[in-house]
């Protein structure tokens, strides 16, 4: 047996018991005759001390930095105690010990605070993981899957499994491919995710199904996305919106309390698309703070039914707000001393290629009452004090202005709410705050294409109010321009977002469960009644056989943790992740194949210069 | 609200409540102005009664097997109770009803005897997991998986997730790869296990990890085989071959209690890899009968510790005996009166193409204490006996003895064993036995590359007192004849199989955790250095840097959950299998791409004619 105990468990109570321990050398401390190391495991650090009689074999076999290592020797009190960890009151008096294996000097330091750069810790990664930091990202990982299955288990849904060599799709530029030996000139496709699976599992009645499971796209990466994901992939049989919407806060409320004891008693708030626009510029709000977005100057031809107050910027010779698309401001809280290094600084960020701004306007709201602008030659007091009373711009606030196209614009003043929300300390690591983002559009409009793409997926239901609209009208476009006049533009679908802290954490809809509306839908989306048959046939098929009203939705499970354990990147929380360019650099994959292996699959490289 | 209640809760004490139910029409009986539905959904079946004031609206839409169909009604005690259904007292008086969604006749039907054959229910299989029988197989799946996570959760392990995107290893030539488009002309393979990744947790110090995991293999596949499986894979640290067999015998207690409510108390038994080929002609015996092989004539190059017995055979001008290179019994219980019809039925069975023997011996053992047998004319009633005393028969029996050359007539041996094992209603299938199977060799010889090749694979131990076998000898076989004399043949390795009713449900081994072995090892089995460094250089790196003893092993998830559930067949326990071909007959896949997808990954077809 190598060990009794492991090195986080022995107590003051256990003084004088003799133990085996074995571990992991963290330090080695030698003070005259006598020698110190902290043995670490997963499960804590206990200190050993070498007393005189074993120096000699200590000076034959000199332990290094992460040497394993197996002692036996008996527990003793501490005189110099170490508080800050649980085992701290003992240490053991060793009487033997045997390096169980060497270690060479690690390429950087097994602390929390490492001196080892991104691209040394991804090569020697198993090293990494040895840290503390991430260990506990790791460690939080598993409680939250833990908390996930319990609490979905006792809500009667079953984990199901779904196949990984499926076919490809169009949801789908994005497959990654296996060609099959035993079927050549043929492909599997790896599963964006088990959406048509899981669809058909309600057809077969399973009512409710769940898998944490292993998705796949191969898309270019951005620093925060990976090749392979893992989602929380869940689906209901005979359930409307507000059934789902009540499951899964419910899931998210119980990971809160199992993973970081947070008591979430409050009600989810809930705010449609629209609203999470015109208000906070984009689809997923952080709504751990105000600071709302005022459309001062909306532009005519989104937003139909929202106030316009564009009369209080223009007529005023300001060419910049007359000739803008749109004007939105926020009143930035307890700011209205910023000097002109501060403003001239936050001009600047705006313009960075980034945001893309070509200014930046603002009012201080000082504290006597007074207005102050860098738009003062166009605007009088009074009208800068009738645009702080839109903003809801208190005394002392600084308003901060932008203004052009709409989209660059409400992108840009979103992203500074967010730096301003961050700068002033309103986005707190500990402080959680969930939202519903509800009513998506149902379709997007692609440019290049001139047509409609299922915002979310083509399996999304519309609103049932919207579903006439949908079937009496021809999707085709005749005017790009004028692509917002189109029915299709409005219609809203069977959709919802959950949001965390400004994260899309999760996604889902009520799905159409009927053939007739579903071959709509692909029609709409420019799909021939050929293609959609090769495409989803199986799908349309089960359709026939009496298919249930269902609809479910879909965790980001990399995503989640991250925000939980406070981290902007989800690679910290993934065991072997890797990096932009979607190499695992550790195994150096992807890598060459041999010319067998491209003989029998009867494939063959056919690289562009 | 689809629903206020499920089809299979309501019991007597509900009647009188108005309740909502929704679910698939199982059958329509009409009884004059009165119809009744079964209404059937997941968990279970509620039967409805349309009285007279519905008939006129059922005849205007009438209701089909398999319709999708929304009730309500109040709860009544039948009349007529079906007391082999959980809900058969009562029934629902149907208020009104709506047809949520038609179906089209299924193509067979949904019952546990249905009269779909294989391919049409694989082509539909979102109708046949509607199937009470399957229902119930993917019920077992989850409760196993349920249990095993409990278990491994309160022994300490964590979940972890490993990558799927890996690289391509010899472990190995059969390997689904995946074409990077990020990096083109290169390639991700899909893993066959984690084997890898769970020993670098091990050198990250996680200790205790596991995983319900999908593997990969893109091999021939027989009746039984998929080309994507599920195995609960796991890996300790600081552990021996005997910590590891009683943590997970203890696991698979714990399954046995939580999905079939058996008690396993006993100890496990456990064999030695000689003894179960020796005993049983495999090794994966089935204990749950004795009936065991009597090596009567022992072949010379292998079981040199054995007793030979060929004395009693030979020399008796009996040529078949006289040449074989080995000759085996077994002594069938109670079978002596078999008749000369049933003897030469065991004789044709013998001779089939999948056993492969030329002919059967056997000798009766008579009631009265005479012996009869069909080689009467060269062996004398004395020497009946004493072979009847070698093999344990008692009078009654019948001998079944076959000769040949070693592996084939063991092995047909075996199945006999098997076969009678059968017959005679030996192998229940809710009777469970489990032995571990220890001390593997740890080489097996490739005629082929006349070279030896890792049993189990090339990460596990050589028992400790064979290492120095390994290590001072050259592997190179000089004659290949005489292979069995090379030392290597001899060494045994620190692997254990889990065996469960005469199937394999899990192995693994104490594994090689000093970078001197390994590297060792992989020269054994013919790597160069190169060679070596190329594809498993990340490993033998982690081993520099203090990596622990460890080892573990994996379950094949989907065939213990077959055995559970008392079938043959994996396939009946995965929700979407594929076929023998690799296809899942559902979807169509694998499928062509489109020149795009191979445009961007920049490969091409290279097919043969």
């Amino acid at each position: 047996m190598y060990r009794t105990h492991t090195c986080g468990e022995l107590r003051v109570k256990d003084v004088n018991m003799t133990v085996t321990l074995a571990g992991w050398v963290q330090t080695v401390r030698k003070f005259g005759a006598i020698t110190f190391v902290d043995l670490r495991d997963r499960y804590g650090i206990t200190q050993l001390l070498f007393g005189e009689d074993l120096q000699a074999e200590l000076d034959a076999n000199p332990l290094g930095r992460e040497f394993v290592i197996q002692v036996e020797g008996f527990i003793q009190e501490r005189s110099n105690k170490n508080l800050n960890i649980p085992t701290g009151e003992i240490e053991i008096q060793v009487h033997k010990f045997a390096i169980l294996n060497k270690s060479a000097v690690p390429p950087f330091t097994i602390t929390d605070e490492t001196d080892g750069g991104d691209d040394l810790r991804m090569k020697y990664r198993y090293l990494d993981l040895r840290r503390n930091a991430v260990k506990k990202n790791l460690e939080l990982r598993y409680a939250v899957s833990r908390s996930t299955r319990n609490y979905l288990h006792e809500q009667g849904f079953m984990d199901i499994e779904t196949p990984f060599l499926i076919k490809s799709t169009p949801e789908g530029a994005r497959d990654f491919v296996v060609p099959s030996r035993m079927n050549p000139g043929q492909f599997y496709a790896l599963p964006q995710s088990p959406q048509t699976f899981k669809q058909l599992l309600m057809v077969s009645g399973y009512d409710r199904y769940y898998q944490i499971v292993k998705c796949f796209r191969d898309e270019d990466l951005r620093a925060d996305r990976q090749p392979e994901f893992t989602q929380i992939d869940c689906e209901m049989s005979f359930v409307e919106q507000e059934d789902i919407l009540n499951m899964f806060e419910g899931l998210v409320k119980r990971i809160f309390k199992d993973v970081k004891n947070i008591d979430y008693h409050e009600k989810v708030e809930r705010m449609t698309w629209e609203d999470a626009m015109w208000n906070y510029g984009n689809d997923k709000p952080d709504i751990r703070y105000g600071m709302k977005i005022c459309n001062i100057k909306k532009p005519s031809s989104v937003y139909v039914n929202k106030t316009d107050n564009a009369a209080l910027v223009t007529g005023a010779d300001f060419k910049v707000f007359d000739d803008a698309e749109t004007v939105l401001a926020i009143a930035v809280p307890g700011c209205s001393e910023y000097t002109r290094k501060q403003t001239d600084e936050l001009t600047e960020w705006v313009k960075r290629p980034q945001i893309g701004m070509r200014g930046l306007v603002f009012i201080k709201c000082n504290a006597d009452g007074t207005y102050k602008s860098s738009v003062d030659k166009f605007y009088s007091e009074e009208r800068l004090k009738a645009i702080a009373e839109v903003t809801n711009a208190s005394s002392g606030d600084l308003i901060l202005i932008l203004a052009g196209a709409e989209e660059r614009t409400r992108k840009a003043t979103s992203e500074l709410r967010l730096e301003m929300g961050k700068r002033l300390g309103f986005r707190k690591d500990n402080e959680f705050k969930l939202l519903w983002v509800l009513d998506f559009p149902l379709f997007e409009y692609d440019e290049e294409g001139n047509r409609w793409v299922a915002r979310h997926h083509p399996f999304t239901s519309p609103k049932p109010s919207d579903i006439q609209t949908m079937i009496n009208n021809n999707p085709v476009i005749e005017d790009a321009a004028k692509y917002l006049e189109h029915p299709y533009a409005n219609i809203k679908a069977n959709a919802y977002d959950m949001v965390l802290n400004g994260n899309e954490i999760g996604g889902g809809s009520i799905r159409i469960y009927q053939r007739e509306l579903q071959e709509k839908m692909f029609a709409a989306l420019g799909m021939s009644e050929e293609e959609a048959l090769h495409k989803f046939g199986f799908l349309l098929g089960a359709f026939e056989y009496g298919a249930p009203p269902h609809g479910g939705l879909a965790f980001g499970f990399d995503r989640l943790c991250a925000i939980l354990g406070g981290s902007e990147s989800i690679r910290d929380f993934i065991a072997f992740p890797k990096n932009n360019s979607g190499r695992d650099v550790m195994l150096d994959a992807p890598s060459t194949i041999d010319d067998k292996q491209f003989d029998e699959l009867q494939i063959k490289l056919d690289l562009k210069a």
